[in-house]
């Protein structure tokens, strides 16, 4: 099972927890124009980083980037594989396809 | 091989195409503004899918979002693994650590 | 009369015109979203010049970033004399509140 | 005098104020990236509230992302007239070209 996939498992635990348990479960509460707010921020953290060319910080701000967007995901009932999938059909990986659409669980 | 690892070769190869041969090749040759430039661009254009809830167009607006990380990735001599590996080292997803550093090829 | 009340009546002016007539015309018919995208890119753009340190180049895009916030403005039956007038209240400039809300015309 | 060019004053002033006096000031402290990322923030703000529909709301952040381009012009030297003079430009208002290029004080 890749980091995704994983995170993705984690992200859907964390919606059965209380607010002040986990960063994830307080962005639930606050809903969804908290988690899109946190998307166009680390966005904008990420494109700051790649000016600097400073290459830790753009892994750094792009994992927190990724992170919203899958928080996002799981609030809306998706996961990282339906976006890899889409990937996978951009770039005919049908192989890939069909491994991207095998759900977690 | 996952879908990113693939996506990863892809825009490797791509580095070494002429800019009218594919929309990656292009990107790399008007350079990190313009690959910058169109982060915040598919961040907008999730954001203003997920306030549509349309969860078809979530999921590509957020492919074409993942897709242009991973051209700036590929510009800087990144990948997505590393973004991945941060991602595993956070929530302490120790053998997925370990997977996640191994390089494609 | 200033420039924002000047751009403000031409806005309004350029709604009854075809959209092949003008940039402004074209994003009316494009629609909210279209205009909010660029709003997006038009931001981006405005952080990528102050990341260069480039005097000139910040002017040019915060230009474009509000020009397509007062499109934003006049598409919702609204003006950039609403947001002075906030600004106004914020700092408590009562004698230019009034001023401000002030209507053109 | 209008309320940008108020503002600009005001911004002036707080450039010699301590850090935990103002919020312009403490913005000045922590530097480009912090400006830049609320730019970012308040662009993703406005989206929000304009495909929420809300008038009020939009003119809300939008003042909030105003402002923040006015902190980030004070910061580099610049002010909200050198804005209003390349929007006069781009419209041919002559005269008001010549009233944006005076200069506050």
């Amino acid at each position: 099972m890749d980091v995704l996939d994983r995170l993705a498992e984690i992200l859907e635990q964390r919606k059965s927890e209380a607010p002040e348990k986990s960063y994830a479960a307080s962005l639930y509460a606050k809903g969804l124009d908290t988690i899109l707010k946190k998307i166009g921020e680390e966005a904008t953290e990420t494109v700051i980083a790649a000016k600097d060319g400073e290459r830790d910080k753009i892994v750094y701000e792009m994992a927190d980037l990724w992170f919203h967007c899958c928080v996002l995901l799981a609030q809306q009932g998706l996961g990282p594989d339906d976006v890899l999938r889409e990937l996978a059909r951009r770039f005919g990986m049908s192989g890939l396809e069909e491994k991207a659409s095998r759900k977690p669980g």
